[in-house]
């Protein structure tokens, strides 16, 4: 495959002429500071999964105006040719921290900072945004539908639906990190290794004379991963019997005791137990049942309560466009510039309150408890603080300062690491099954009442006593 | 930009295992007919909106399996080297109708049919349905979007809430062809010359020392599009005063009468009939408003029955995401086989009936009333049946089939035309800007009843009598 793109022209047109303005009005090179965080979980959950960072350094380090979109830019009128030259040498120079992928955030923690010349930072905007948003829905919502499968594997299903190529290539990825073990999508296989498995369609069945010839040609062909789509005409009557008569004629006599079936309409719970039975009846006990349409986490979870006999199931469209929830609104805001040396905070003040935003070059640490190994709260500091995690830590609600909490006896961690540095690249990125794997540890740090699908507890994202201050003095010099 | 990718492996592996099973038993040179149809317009709406034919040709045209791609596939250990052989000249020889992009469509009528050997028939089927779902989706949400803004002017704002980079890019496309007179989305600009537009964030407010002077500076860089945001702060204490300031400062003196300000928080009804006024007074009556936060149709069309003034509306997530309805259900379903020359038409049978497939080669026309211009119904017939626009016609509801209309003074218009035949393009691909008249064209056939957002009228969609016996007997057969 040659997929290489650029993509740099992939931005808002505001910030080009935002950029061209900052640069015509000497304020270019002044370093800012800005935040990628989010307001609130999608579905209404207790946490989220930070994806789309390996993508976001991709398009960084391959950042270039080509001749095409220096010409297209001049053909808008409004660019200075200054600037154009300006952009053809164009790269990123700045700094860079963020939460690794596969890491639990909450809302309204940095969980990307920069720092970078103002035209730069304002530039990188758009398509930084955008990955991490995608990507981040999708982790979320694969990592709640893999929990209600309770050890069950989900397949990823869902490329026909999604919201065109990249959706269905990197949704697939980032539903791997949030816990699923397998795709349908071929090319995500063959870009970042998540293992793509599938059988057949319909028309295989309905290709064929009969739904036994069809089934009993599949086996001979793929002996060792046949998996029966068995609704094309009728489960109960039809498709189970004809799946067993090819398991006995092809498969027994080679003594393979792998198989599977598929149920992709119809009542699956009922259809799954009387399938079962049927399976299990005719000595099929080890043979498999998969299921597959328009599944969630609250479906999968009733089925699971309801009995239904399961081992697999494949999540189509509901997982790859997260269809409750399609949005993670993760935003990038201005938090400090720097003037003669110095970090000056920056806030933006809103009509509405919960927009805004938390000043200043910011840092964020993790707190666990060392006796449970639980995640007990997440602090946001300025940058020169430091945390003494031998002495106890007082942690108080921003919004109701009088609920306040002293922490005791816990380790802590902080979340942003270093990306870029100086424009160099100064991060080893993990390999996908690495992320994959550090995704399901954090999770498992989060308590019971974090991780609940409807009414999760509020984890506590804190402010220190010194960033509180600052906002609150911001807030009212505005005023 | 460089922006060729080889996309031939975005496809569900399963269309590589039915692919590689019809080639080595022998049914891979086997004649089939698919159709593209889809079974519910998002959003409960009246009809959805065609889009994505030109992504789907070029792919189609595209279509080669690379070095890699078969090296992956042989390490997959499932596939025969023959079969990789064949893989190596894959290209695609069969033919396809479909309806125009821009075309008003609604469900279970084919809206593209596909007849070739088996094994590229299906190998397309995972990216057709992925692009067609995709722009479709957005095509149909746009047009409820500008539908609803009743004139006023609707630019797409969505890039960073998009599913990643295709989303936003084809997804501005689409919508586009479904209305918007904008885009924020530069590369589609570049790319299909959708126009992009874009001024500034609250960052460039927060970057000055004052918003006065983030505003004049705005203004003398870009004196013919200045279009202030004004609720960083306050809008009606700070951000309508500074811009009001700062268009008599730099702008009045200049002669230059274009101007606007935008809101982006807040009670937005409420602040534009405070803005407008506040303008007004201080003699910029032609000083534009343009909004956004969060707006979709619904929101929209709120705001207007509220007396907002407002001149413009930019929409992100909810046109992007498609946010209330973000699936659009397009599937592919094999329709017919060629026996010895002979089109044998095949269906398939479901537990949930709504699921049942109308079978054969099938053709679609629709029916236009001379006298209003209305499109009064669609009827889909077998292949070779004639329709004669002459004589009356009868349809029939095909669930209540004592529900019959007659219809007289009728144009025919058959909706499907010739895209490839034998592998070769036969379609001169229209000009975006084209797609979009005729898709404002198209909307303009349809009835008030039909063009409703809520419990919009059923338009007929009905099967010819030969059509309706045929698949009657294909389903008791099947019993």
């Amino acid at each position: 495959m040659e997929n290489k793109r650029n993509l740099t022209m992939l931005c808002d047109f505001y910030e080009l002429t935002m950029a061209n303005g900052y640069y015509k009005c000497g304020r270019g090179d002044e370093i800012s500071y800005f935040d990628i965080f989010f307001r609130s979980v999608p579905d209404g959950g207790g946490y989220a999964i930070a994806a789309g960072l390996e993508q976001i350094i991709d398009y960084i380090r391959d950042l270039r105006f080509d001749d095409e979109d220096i010409e297209y830019l001049r053909s808008k009128g409004i660019f200075d040719e200054e600037f154009l030259t300006y952009l053809r040498g164009f790269k990123f120079t700045g700094d860079m921290w963020a939460v690794p992928e596969g890491t639990v955030i909450f809302p309204n923690e940095p969980v990307i900072t920069v720092r970078a010349p103002a035209v730069e930072a304002q530039f990188i905007e758009t398509f930084m945004l955008l990955m991490f948003n995608h990507q981040s829905l999708i982790a979320t919502k694969a990592n709640r539908i893999v929990r209600a499968a309770e050890g069950r594997s989900i397949s990823e299903f869902g490329s026909r639906r999604a919201h065109s190529a990249d959706a269905a290539i990197l949704g697939a990825r980032a539903a791997y990190i949030g816990g699923v073990a397998a795709t349908a999508c071929t090319i995500t296989d063959e870009m970042y290794g998540v293992p793509a498995t599938g059988t057949m369609a319909h028309s295989w069945v309905q290709m064929f004379d009969s739904e036994y010839e069809a089934f009993r040609t599949y086996c001979e062909i793929y002996p060792d991963s046949a998996t029966l789509l068995v609704d094309t005409y009728n489960v109960l009557k039809s498709g189970i019997p004809n799946a067993i008569r090819a398991f006995r004629d092809v498969l027994v006599p080679k003594g393979i005791k792998k198989c599977a079936i598929r149920l992709d309409s119809g009542d699956i719970t009922y259809l799954s137990k009387r399938a079962r039975k049927m399976l299990d009846d005719a000595g099929f006990d080890y043979c498999k049942i998969v299921v597959s349409n328009s599944l969630d986490e609250y479906l999968i979870r009733d089925m699971i309560r309801q009995g239904a006999k399961v081992d697999a199931f494949g999540v189509g469209e509901r997982l790859i466009t997260s269809t409750s929830s399609p949005v993670f609104g993760g935003v990038y805001k201005l938090a400090a510039v720097e003037k003669d040396g110095e970090v000056v905070p920056k806030i933006k003040i809103s009509e509405n309150v919960t927009k805004i935003t938390n000043p200043h070059f910011k840092r964020v640490y993790r707190l666990y408890s060392n006796e449970t190994g639980k995640a007990e709260a997440d602090l946001i500091t300025v940058y020169d603080e430091k945390i003494n995690e031998n002495e106890p830590i007082e942690i108080f609600d921003p919004d109701y300062t009088w609920k306040r909490k002293t922490l005791e006896n816990v380790t802590v961690r902080p979340l942003l690491v270093d990306i870029f540095k100086n424009g160099e690249l100064v991060y080893d990125v993990p390999s996908l099954d690495d992320v994959r794997t550090y995704c399901a540890s954090e999770v498992a740090t989060m308590w019971d009442e974090v991780r609940r699908f409807d009414n999760p507890h509020n984890y506590y994202v804190d402010l220190s006593q010194k960033l509180w201050d600052i906002k609150q003095s911001l807030i009212s010099k505005s005023r």
